[in-house]
């Protein structure tokens, strides 16, 4: 077989493919632009050239039931038919059964063994759909098939130079995703494909969407890439890719531009109520709104299709290359709110126990120094690895004072107010004896020894611990057991609260306390360890003075 | 006077004008790009052409200084000498004295009436600008100076073709800013500009920009374009025009583009950098990243310049079109998401009381539906001043029972369930003494005859209770004073907390009570309306069947 996948990059749950067949290439994430076998406002060649397509998905239930013009078909075979050199998929007929709900009534045995008769690289078996209002056993009956068919496939294959669509289904029931995710992982598939979601993508079931791809991430073979079948709203793309997406397919630029509909990243809009054209692409470049509007409906469908089409590709060169930098969060972070539903989605991932997985993805060569951009910040990988590592800091033997200090506008020890603050501790006779940290409302307690590992050092931005009390919880909860842990070593706890600091250019400004975790210990230290000596001090000088310090 | 400034849209604190100054027009918000009077990579007539600059600004004081050259350009005018048809404005040497901080040892008397002559259509006084570390001993002699000046300028002015800009400076110092904004409203010119703030964009000091932009909209005359000076970063683009500017000048398209930067939506970066470019203007879209870096120094200049000045221009046009659809807010709620200073100067409009500038400035033609994007939404004008409303909202005569009911996943009563409810409860005896009112995270208490009026019934998303109890508060506290306005007819309050209900995707869904402002309601009427008679049901069988209901 000349098929390879190769994995060169990830970030968050992102990740940077190469797929392989042949001379083919395909470069994950990616978008196959879906393409009519017949007829095309945009051909499959300027696809090719003008907009750097690799690959492109088609309709062969379409050709078959062609009976006419298929024989020529089958002659020419697909790349020449269509004028693409690239990587072309075929579907089966499996969607239109799901989407039209009709009993399209053709067998595996007839249309998976065509595709491959028609030179498609990447056919896709006939799998049975699960609607997201199918029952359960329904739903179940479905997936069952569908894994008896995509083993039946294998045993039928004649081609060595394809990479099949293994479909994997379950809808809203996990353990059906489980299943359909474990068993397929068993078989031989170029591309695993969640299906049945085209409906979610119309409803803009975002939370749900990110539920079924942390489910099937879970349990599929992570050397494979994993597709999701029509989805082709750039303004979802990159959370999906966070999420675990490679690649995806869709109709959506010509179908939209059919509509008159015109792609943004603050939503998509009808081109006939447009003033200006917020976008640069060549066509916005070339048109003015009032000239589109004003063209002949055949050339404004074209003219909004290759629009659409420029703003898909540039979202995803726009994702790839943040894969490469490590700031898929951040930009996923300003994506999602282009829509309440996305925020929905990435709210998900707070809520569904994906902190593991994402844990486990963590690239540690990415040092990217991290943003706080909302709520999500606060549970980024690297940034909840480090809280994590934290809490369970053992302190050194000597150590039996531990001083608090707040991390100011800067990160970790990078205020000039902070450092003096360490010098003038550092030049007191008990500075042996001391554990100093830094409480931050983004990593916790930052112990000194690590303020400048890799994210205390290099984060911007925090949360505001008045207006967010979950976050605020969990950094005093963190803070418990960081104390519990060194309960034997820690005779005192010196907190310092200052009224003011030098900020970052160089102005003295008021420091909020109650914004700030710092605020927030004593009380919690009097409640959960009453035994410690806990002591808050509102400045240095009375910090170091104090005679419990000499 | 040829000049006229025409005020045709505006939205959040951000207008749409049209500036004509004889024939030339310029339409806000906009760029002047700066460009060098003697020799530019892109030349004036291409802004002009290829990418539509209705204006730019130029540097008299460099043109007055070159003895050699100037007698020509005096003679042809700017207009020629540039090769130049639209707005051509031009620095005197004041912003130059600022960034070197140097004397260049100019008078009024010399620079102001040699742009006269150079044909300038939009000509600037020499101020003296504030810096953000003057005292304030020194600040306010520099504004004197300066508003002298623009008093003498107007006594001193030869051509009636021009619009002159006046500047306003104040910096750090509120009360500065009041003076030089209420002091130069008196005078004629034609375009106000903030100054001294290049240094603020440069530290990325957002927040006291927005605090510089909304003193000086609220003691400024509304009728003429607000400038700020030097701003020339895309990504801070629309919160300045939310905040009332109206156009900026920058020379940051060339100065970054011969450092190799390259602007993004997601931060500037260095093309060196980069593997795929992120964007499809005419030049991303004819290059890659490796052909950019191949590029001759001078030509990469060239193509990243043109890539910057795309850029911006599609901001612009992003921008008017948002003002036009009246969904500006959703634009920068979006935008601020690039970096966390951009959050915190918007963060910034919650803190320092723009409320009241805001909803003098709510456009009530726009009824566009109101999305739930972060924190800042729920103080967007037209959301805030619908809770303010109703807060004073007086029961009819003939009301004693207040049933609250939750919003569900549908604004107001969107929801089927919802429309369920009030059918139930319409076909109770006590109809007639009932006021119904559906409870929402974002609007607070909407009356069921209110729950069509925008944006109660068009709106999408809200807050998490448990994780905004600043909002909760807020709510909270409009309840109170809700009840207490009407506490003489209202004698008992029937609150509903279902389990469950059925969502917008006829799935039946649980509902989550702490997140919704309707589970706090109980505990704040019975402490603080003790007389009440308050009760809780959990099903609106319940609720319907309850003997003090009948």
């Amino acid at each position: 077989m000349d098929y390879s996948y190769e994995i060169k990059d990830f970030d968050a749950g992102g990740r940077i493919g190469q797929m392989k067949l042949g001379k083919k290439i395909l470069d994950t994430p990616n978008l196959f632009p879906v393409v009519s076998p017949f007829q095309n406002v945009i051909s499959p060649r300027r696809l090719f050239e003008e907009f750097g397509a690799q690959c492109l998905f088609t309709n062969a239930y379409i050709i078959y039931k062609n009976r006419e013009r298929n024989p020529e078909i089958l002659e020419k075979k697909l790349h020449a038919h269509l004028d693409f050199p690239g990587i072309i998929a075929t579907d089966s007929g499996g969607f239109q059964d799901y989407m039209y709900a009709g009993d399209i009534k053709l067998s595996p045995e007839e249309i998976e063994p065509f595709q491959e008769q028609l030179g498609s690289d990447c056919p896709v078996i006939l799998d049975i759909p699960v609607q997201t209002t199918d029952s359960y056993e329904i739903a179940k009956e479905k997936v069952e098939i569908t894994l008896q068919r995509a083993r039946d496939n294998i045993t039928r294959r004649k081609r060595t130079d394809t990479a099949w669509f293994g479909p994997i289904h379950g809808s809203i029931y996990p353990d059906l995703l489980k299943l359909s995710a474990l068993e397929m992982s068993k078989l031989d598939y170029g591309i695993y494909a969640i299906g049945g979601v085209v409906k979610t993508f119309i409803d803009y079931r975002f939370d749900l969407d990110v539920d079924i791809l942390l489910e099937v991430r879970k349990w599929l073979r992570p050397d494979r890439p994993l597709h999701m079948f029509g989805l082709g709203l750039p303004a979802f793309f990159s959370l999906a890719v966070a999420c675990g997406a490679d690649t995806f397919d869709s109709a959506a630029y010509i179908l939209y531009a059919k509509a008159d509909r015109y792609f943004t990243f603050t939503g998509t809009k009808n081109i006939q109520n447009m003033v200006e054209l917020p976008c640069h692409c060549p066509i916005c470049s070339k048109y003015t709104a009032q000239e589109l509007q004003l063209l002949g409906k055949q050339e404004r469908i074209e003219k909004l299709a290759e629009h659409n089409l420029y703003h898909s590709f540039s979202e995803l060169r726009t994702i790839r290359q943040a894969i490469r930098e490590g700031t898929l969060w951040d930009l996923v972070e300003q994506r999602v709110h282009a829509h309440p539903k996305l925020l929905k989605g990435l709210k998900r991932l707070q809520m569904n126990n994906s902190a593991a997985y994402f844990d486990q993805m963590l690239n540690l060569n990415k040092i990217k120094g991290q943003k706080y951009l909302g709520t999500y910040s606060f549970y980024r990988a690297p940034i909840a690895r480090f809280r994590q590592k934290v809490k369970q800091f053992s302190l050194p033997e000597t150590k039996s004072i531990l001083v608090c200090v707040p991390e100011l506008d800067l990160p970790a020890k990078n205020s000039r107010t902070l450092q003096a603050w360490i010098e003038d501790i550092r030049s007191c006779p008990d500075w042996n004896q001391t554990q100093f940290g830094i409480m931050s409302n983004l990593m916790g307690f930052i112990p000194l020894e690590l303020a400048e590992m890799h994210p205390a050092g290099q984060h911007e931005g925090s949360g505001d611990m008045l207006e967010n009390p979950i976050q605020r919880q969990i950094l005093l909860d963190d803070f418990h057991q960081l104390i519990n842990n060194n309960i034997e070593k820690i005779k005192s706890i010196k907190i310092l609260i200052p009224k003011s600091f030098v900020n970052e250019y160089s102005a003295e400004e008021a420091f909020s306390a109650k914004t700030h975790i710092i605020y927030y210990l004593q009380d919690i230290i009097r409640e959960r360890f009453p035994s410690l000596q806990v002591i808050q001090y509102n400045s240095i000088e009375n910090l170091t003075s104090d005679k419990t310090y000499e």
